[in-house]
This record gives structure tokens, sequence and C-alpha cells, in this order.
């Protein structure tokens, strides 16, 4: 096996995040992520996004984040919306279900949602023999890639306000949206068009971690309860916060997704010079190509990747995903394989 | 602040195991706890309890593995047999109830349950109108510092066995326990007299992690789901995998326990010498002097740790905690500043 | 206001049902369904099915049944495979969720699942980060008014049998299922047929009440657990002992039921003649004719009816449902009004 | 058998009740308890505690009304207080856990709450790692037959509202508590005095059926959403409106209650001259005289009670509970049997 573009997390951490929790190993610190560091790099995120008066906490992984979130913002009837494609209702083991909420999906090719889709969702009248949805769910970027606009989020986040719902965001993927070519949102803009949201570290670069973002002040009191309850709360909080300070110290965490994005962009550029075609608009560091089924049994042989879906005419869409650890000359690699094989 | 002896996991983790997670770190493996590095680990628990055919899965943390092993074995109305001063009825924020079931609890002063116990709470004949309990759960070494002797262990279980119950044993501080003075239970006792517990590693060097063990083959199917289902399945599990590797490649596991049983004893003879009393025998990392008050306010201006309980005239019981980073030197200092106090 | 054909619990109870409650009302009984009327109707429904180790439950609602019967079959990380239209997906608020689990749904003109839309539904493998189906839940007959025939049970039979799936039947309008025109299949089958079922008492002339029936050994222990945890318990539980005890003395369940039948039979005849067509072909007591709008607003100032969707051009399909109660006159005054309008 | 104490809902209906149901049998309504006589019902009892805001709703049992009323309330971190003899602790199969909240106990002879017992509970400070208590449960009537004064009820809400929490009541036996003797609270002032409660129908007289009255305006909103999500929404709903119309329309829930108290208190007067005491001092439809064991068991072979807790020295508590349905006669000849057999 050449490489593995299956996923963002084949790899480690960072070096300098390693060696930032080498750093400090040694002292004792507060537990529960109430120590200086985490502290620090919650003040970090604050400043990121520009808003002193958000709460942010830290967990250790996306779908941890999503059902300790979601749970946190509903009463017992009420619902979330989800495109069909959301990580949530396709790739959490019934995570949300479990806390007792229903998840109710609109089909969406690009994977995302807009107000025209919710529109056809909620215009049937609902009364107490249905759920009350309460929470829009979308992807930044989304399960197949795709960017929201600074426009569509803010058109998402005008409908919600006017409808009386939340918009959260997951951004597992967050860093490569922020630093893709097609970006026009900021983090700080971001933040400021949801009432919470997570800033993606483990497909960042980091071992493992995300950061919760809580800028609804409705939404923020005993929080920490709810990470508790979800057995999310750390004893070594530092393990996280550690890594959160390392990514935005500096820029670490955008340099690191747009490495990701450049390899990814490289990817894409290749195989559409090779002529072929993409499931959805290459835009982050997820790709999805078509391919001859002839041709992917042969890549297989040297590359791991998934087959995501079947095409038809004996093609099929691929999913290639790049991280902040991929190397160059493997892309080149990829791609030069693939012409020999053509 | 000269020191804290707050708790187990005030400081990071063992250094070697700093050095493990960084030696494979750029290596692109599997994801979700199927790497290379945490199936040998899981391999040497195995070995370790001396069986191959156990289940074992890392998670990050205590109420983690409790709330997610707890509804596994669980129908909807079954119920968890706990003592009152057990971890999950006190300290985990109703994360058990939250998966929909109820503890029934039994005082206990030691932190202990016992056969008789157990019958008093089970002579009751039970039918549709209350719950069924189904596992008892002990906690090695206790809440209050104490151990369960292999007698006592192997007489729960047998009412266990006899009562259709299932034996869960919280391992938070396991490896204290085991390498205690006091223990004659191994790990691999403790495995085939229990169905399901896990090793801590967060309270024991690790950053993080916790290792559960699954020894009853009808619990074992499936329990990827659950761990999943409950955010507790780590994208790049090996960060849990390569610390177990580290505690379990040698002796580290029980070197860090003995050091840390080690700077306890130190402590309690200290206290013994001085007249002090205790709340429950000095048996782990984890002991309870009974102190007067005016002592122990005095103490904190340079000590860091938790009064517990009042104990009637002027007294008080504080708790101290040391581990494998405790230094000798601090619990000289400490013992030496009371002398001087009192 | 000349009649309403809303639905089938407009009216109270069949006559004969209340004096049944009142014939013994004075009498002291054992409570919680352990009385002797309650005991004599199961053993009428275990006759009736031809089952005497069957175990039958009586509760007040078909959601209630739904959700318990549910929730007692599944652990934590199973689901619910329903068709889109299915009643637990739609109208009942996330009842099943807020047990802890998904609902998997496929989409079905007819309301109907068959194996061919299951293996398209399962044919993708699961993994831990997907939900387990482990129910397929069917509705007879459907919400939209069609039948299964004997063949078409027993294909999904075979199927669940293959694949370790549970097969549970909502009978809210079981009675008019079995008493249709169209019908090929008997109580006892249908009993036969699947894991666990209702037979629907509030629809077919029951003040209030379903019967659970459970013919599968393995799902039958405890049960009375599950009912008292839901609240589903009812104290004075002759309350619905006695309905059913009247409705499976003689023949009352099906002869209500194929009083509904015939009307709603007289309905769709009328309308046929009157050259309308329906949105799926009338078989029970729901029938969705395709009227035009305008007409639909002019009937509805004398009749009430849900305007169940749009079918284009102007028309839209409207639900007319009839019960025991349901008067012959009123279904020809409704056909002649409509002839005066069209 | 000559007569069964076991319970106040060993017969059904008060036959005005059954007359009251049979009377609008065949008129169709509007389903789901929004017909004309639920919404007459609900208005009478808005007149019956002074409070035209109030919401009412109809469920048909008191843990169903236990389970939606409380998790309602709830955040998910959240729980509940209760006495340790709190039906929703004992006698409810874990109801309350099942929708995922803690009861927390306080240990209580006489089965009732005051602010001295809650101050115990609460004195030491909550954080993330313990649950959160937001409701207090107490139950009037209380589980051993005792009383609260409205002083009492006084203490417990002025305590209530300055710590944040709601009190909520069961008055599953409010009747009886009402009309007791002893009894110096109105069902106004209960209404005044709490957040939320229930009116006992089924132990007073109905069939079925309890109703829930939330005074609160903040936990009014949506709240049918949370009866049909528990599957509690009878699509017959008048069942249970027309008994509490009944019940309401003039004072019969009084005299039914106050007949019941009336027995209990002939039997308690016996008892007492008989020169026994009692577990409890009796002061509504339940008590609890200690009797020989011997005595009790020749007792039994005539009687039905429940033998309630050993009471030392071969004597045993039994509980004893009469109903709107007690026949004098019954209480004469028990009292007469007793002294027959000392």
């Amino acid at each position: 096996m050449k490489y593995q573009f299956f996923n963002d997390y084949s790899e480690g951490a960072h070096p300098k995040i390693l060696e930032r929790l080498a750093a400090s190993n040694r002292k004792q610190m507060t537990g529960y992520g109430e120590d200086e560091i985490s502290l620090q790099a919650q003040a970090l995120i604050q400043e990121a996004i520009g808003n002193p008066a958000a709460a942010v906490h830290f967990v250790s992984g996306g779908t941890q984040a999503n059902l300790l979130c979601l749970a946190s913002m509903l009463r017992p009837h009420e619902s979330v919306i989800a495109a069909a494609s959301g990580h949530i209702h396709v790739h959490e083991a019934g995570a949300v279900e479990a806390t007792g909420h229903k998840i109710e999906t609109i089909a969406s090719e690009d994977g995302k949602l807009d107000p025209r889709k919710l529109v056809a969702l909620l215009s049937t009248p609902r009364d107490e023999h249905m759920t009350k949805p309460k929470v829009v769910f979308v992807s930044h970027a989304s399960e197949v890639g795709t960017l929201y606009s600074k426009a569509e989020l803010e058109a998402l986040r005008a409908y919600c306000l006017q409808h009386g719902l939340y918009l959260y965001l997951d951004g597992a993927r967050i860093g490569s949206a922020l630093t893709a070519r097609d970006s026009d949102l900021s983090l700080a803009e971001i933040a400021a068009l949801t009432d919470m949201f997570y800033i993606g570290g483990t497909k960042n670069g980091a071992l493992l971690g995300e950061a919760i973002v809580i800028t609804n002040p409705a939404l923020q009191p005993e929080f920490r309860w709810h990470i508790k309850q979800r057995g999310a709360l750390l004893a070594k909080g530092r393990v996280i916060g550690a890594q959160f300070l390392e990514l935005f110290a500096d820029e670490l965490f955008f340099e690191l997704a747009q490495h990701a994005n450049h390899m990814a962009e490289q990817l894409a550029n290749g195989l559409q010079e090779q002529g072929f075609g993409f499931l959805t608009p290459p835009q982050s560091n997820q790709i999805f190509p078509i391919l001859p089924d002839v041709l992917i049994e042969q890549l297989q042989q040297e590359y791991g990747f998934y087959v995501w879906a079947p095409a038809g005419d004996g093609m099929s869409a691929i999913r290639l995903v790049t991280s902040w650890a991929t190397e160059e000359q493997a892309v080149h690699a990829f791609l030069e394989d693939m012409r020999g094989l053509a």
C-alpha cells in the first residue's frame, strides 16, 4: 500500500502539538478543564471569534459534541432538522435519538440546507401529534465536501431567527472550510451566525479534541453539567486545552487546514485534467471524483480510499480525503499512477 | 501553595507514555481503535488477565466507561445496585439515569458491598411496580480508599451468580488497589470474578483512557455500537491504545500505582505517628485522616486537599490523594509542617 | 354540520360494551389487570388466535402500545424500520425516539413494506457507526388504508426470520383489515406471522384499549415491567378487560369492523360511480378519494373530513373514515350532496 | 373472603359516572381531549381552584401523570427530590429514571418533606459532577396516609421559591386529603401553592383518570406534546373528561372522598378502642394499624389487606384502605371479627 486517502485522522498529531502537551506535563493543575492551559486556550478562541462573552468547552470527539450540544438545547418533544446526509443521521449510531430526540431529515444532493428546503419541511402545520423542530443542524464543510457561502449561512440564520429555531453547526472540518479557496466566511462570522458550533481539532492535526463554542447566552448556563452527564468531561482537561492552545496560539490551525486543502486541490486539478468529473464540486479536503470501476479496483491495489456511491455506467464516486499530514509526493504518485492505468 | 493532594489527575502523563505517543505519530493507521497499536495493547491486556477471549475496548474516561458499560448490560426496566457512596450515584451528574436506569443504593460506611447487604435490599419480593436489579456495581479501590479482599469478591460473585446478577467493577483506581500492601487479588482474578470491569489509566499515569474488559461472552457482541452511540469512539483510537501499550508493555502500570501507594503509606504512617485516626483504614492511594478543623485551615494555606466530611468535636476527615507523580519530598514537607503546626 | 368522517373515534363505545362495564362494576377485584375479567378476556384472545401460549396485555392507546412494545424489544443501539408514512414516524410526537431509538424509514406509496424495499435499506453493510435495525414495523390496515395479503405478510416474515429481525404489527385498525372484502388473512395467521402485534379496540367500538399480543416466547418475560414503567398499567385494569371481553365474547369485534367497512365501501362505490379516483385502492375503513378543490370546499360546509394531500390540477385527496357507528343515511346524504354539487 | 381493604381501586366507578359516560355516548365529538365534554370539565376544575388561567389536562393514571409532568419540567441534568417513601421512587418501576432523571431521596418517617430536610440535602454545594435538583415532589395524602397542613405546604413553597425549585404535588389521593378531618387546605390553596399537581380520579370513584393542573404559566406551553409523546393522549379523550365533569359538576368528588375517610375513621376508632396503635397517625383513607402477627394471619382468612412492615415484638403494621364504595357493614364486621379473635 503506497498511501491512504481514507480520511483525515489516519495520522497522530502535528509535532508542535505533542511538544505543547509535553511542555507543562509535570505541573500540577486543576482538573476537569479548569486548568490554566485550558483557560488560555478558551481565551484564544474567544479572541479568534471576536466574542469574549462566548462560552468555550473542550470535548474529545465530534459525535460526543453533537449529542451533548443538541440534547442540551432541546426539551423532550423537540427535534433536530438535518440534511439526510448529515453525520448525526447517518454515522453516529443513533446517538442523538439515544438522548431522546428525533432527527427530521431533508434530502439534499449537495449536503446543505437552505430556507427553501426548510419551508418544504415546515409548511405542514405542527401539532402535538408531531415533534416540534427546534434546531437546524448543518455541517461546514458538509459530509460531501461542500461549503456554505456567507450569503447562504446568513439566509439560513435569518430563517431560523424568524421561526424560533436554533442554528447549530458541526465544524468537524471547519478548518478546511474556512481556508478553502471558495470560502468567504470567517470564524468570527460563523460564530455570529450560529447559536452553537464546534471547531474540529481531531480532523485538523490534534490528537483528539473539539472546541464547542456557545454564543447564544441562553444556552450557556450549566453546560458543564451536560458535558459531565454524557461522560465527556476529561479529568485531565488540559490534554485538549493544550492542543487548542497550540492550534490557536499562532495560525497553526489555519495552516494545517490550508495544507490539507492544497493537497486536495492538487488532486482535484489532476483528476480534472485527466477528464474526470465529481459528485459534488471539490471545495474542501474531501473530494468525490467519479471514476470507472475498473480503474478504482486497480487503484485500490496501492491506495486506500472509500468507494462512496455507484454513479452508473460502470462508474462510481470515490472519496479522497487529505490531511495536515498528506505528503505532496503521495498526491503526485497517485495522479501519475492513474495516468499510467488509464 | 506548596503541593496539591487534591487528586491523582493533577499532572499530565508519565514521560514514557508521551514518548510512546510520539513514536509512531506520523504513521498512517486505521481509525476508531482498530489500529495496530490498539490491537497490540488489547493483546497485552488479554495476556495480563490470562484470558484471550476477553474483549478489550479503550475509552477516554471513567464516567463514560460506567454509563456505556451499564447501559449495554441492561434492559429498560432493569437497575443497578451500588453503595450509596458509589461514584455513579454521587459524582457522575446522573449519567446512568440519563441512559434510563435507576441506581438502587445501599448505605455502606466502608464504601463496599457484600452479600449480606444485598440480601437486605433484595429480600423484598420484586414485581412490576419496582425496578428489577440486574447489575451489582462495585469500585475497587472504593471511593473511600478501601479494598475488597479475594474472599470478599468471591462471595459477591457467588451471590451474583446465584441471583442472576451481573458483577461490574469500576477500576478507576484498580492500579492502586492491586499493588496495595493489603491486596490479595490479581488482575486475572478480578477479571475472572466479574462480568465486565475497567482498568483506569487516567488516574494512574495516562493522559486519559480506561480499558474496558468484558469477560462474559454474552455481553461482548456489538459493544462497539454502544461505544459509538455514547460518543466514546475516538477517531484516533491509537491515542489511548499507545498509552495502554506503554503501561502494559513492561510493568509500568503497576510501578506507577506502587509509587502512589508508597507515598500514601508514608503519609498515613506519619499521620498515625502524630496520633491521628482515619475515616476508613488507609489501604490505597486515597487516605482520609481525621484532623482538627483548626489544623485543617492552617494546612490549607500551603497544601491543596478536599475536606471530606465533618467528624464531630471540631474535627473533620480530609482526603489526601497521591499519584504516580507525587514527590516524596512533598510528603515529608507536609508531615513536617503538620508537626510544626500541631 | 351534517356528519363527520374525520375518524373512527368520534363516538363513544358500542352500547354492549358500556353494559358490560356496568355489569360487574361494584364487585371488588384484583387491580392492575390481574382481575377475573381481564383474565377471561385474555383467554378469549388466546383462543381467537389459536395460541394458548401467547401473552396478552391490555393498554389504553396505540402510541402507548407502540412505544412500549418497541422499547421492550430493543437494545440501546438497535433501531426500527418503518414505512415513511408509518404512524410511529409521523404522528406519535417522537415517542419511539424518546425511548432512545431511531426509526429508519423507507419511502412507500402504498404505506406497506416488502422484502425488496428492505433489501434496499439493508444492503449497505452496517457497522458501529450506524444503528442496527432489529424490528420491522408494519401497520395493518396501513395509514393509507391499504392491506397486506397473506402472501405479502408471509414474504415479510420469511425475510425477517432470515435476517434476525422481529416483525411487529400495529393493529390499530386490524378489525377493519381482517373483515375487508380483499382480506385473505385471519387473526390467527397474523399472530403466527408476527412476533408481537396489537389488536386495536379504540378505533373499533371500545371506549379505549388495545390488546398487545406477544407470540415470540423470548419477548414475553417481564413485559408487565415495561407496561408499568411507561405509565401504561391501569389500576382498574378491568376497564379495558371488560371491553375486550365483550368484543371477543361473540363476534362483536368483527361485526363492528364489518359495519365500518360496509359504510366505506358504499362511499367508495358511490364516488367511483361519480367518476372519481383514489390515492390508494379503497380496501378498509379509510378511503382517500381525489376530488376537485372547489368541490372539497363546498363539502366542508356540511361534512367533516381531512384534506390529505394535494393531487395536482386543482385536485386533492381527502380522507374519509367510517366507524362502527357510521349511519348509512349519512353515507347516502354525503353521496347525494356530492351529486348535487358536481 | 368477606371483604377487601387492599386498596381504593378494587371496584369500578361510581354509578353516576357510568351514567354520564353513557349519556352522550353516541354523539360525534372532536378527538384527543378537545371535545366539548372535556372542555367543560376543564372549566369546572379551573373554577374549583379559582384560577381560570390554569391549564388542565386529563391522563389515565398516576404513574403516567408523574413521569410526564416531571419530564416536562426538567432539563437533562436536573433531578427530582422526593421522600424515600415517594411513589415515584418505590412503586413506579423506574418510570422517572426512564425519562433520564435521577430522583434524590430523603428519609422521612411520616412520608413528608419539609424545608429542614431539604436544607440537609441541599447544603452540599452542587457542581457539574452532581445532578441539579429542580423539582420537589410531594404526595398529598402521602404514601403512608399523612397530610400536609397549610402551614407546612406554605413553608415548603416559600423554600422552593427562594431556591429556584418547582413544587409538584402528586394528588392520587387528594380527595381524601382535602376532606380529611385534619385538613386545613382547600383545592384552591393547593393550586396556589404548587407549580403543577394532579387531582386523582382513579382512587376516588372514577374508572380511570387524573386531572393534571398547571398553574405556573412557564410550564404550560406545549404540554400536549409531552402527553402525546408519552403515549398518554387518549383518542376518545371524553372518556376521562366525562368522569371529571361528573365528579366536579356538583360535589361528587368531595362526597366520595368523604365517605372513604368516614369509613377509615370508623376503622381507626374501632382499632384504637381495642387498644392498637398506628405506624403513622390515621388521617386519610389509608391507615396503618400495628397488630400482632398471629391476629394478622387470622384476619387474612376473611379479609384482604397488605402487611406493610414488621414492627417488632411479633407485631406488624398492616395497611387498610377504604374507598368511595366501602360498605359500612364491612367495617363493622371487620372490627367485630377482630374483637372475637383478640
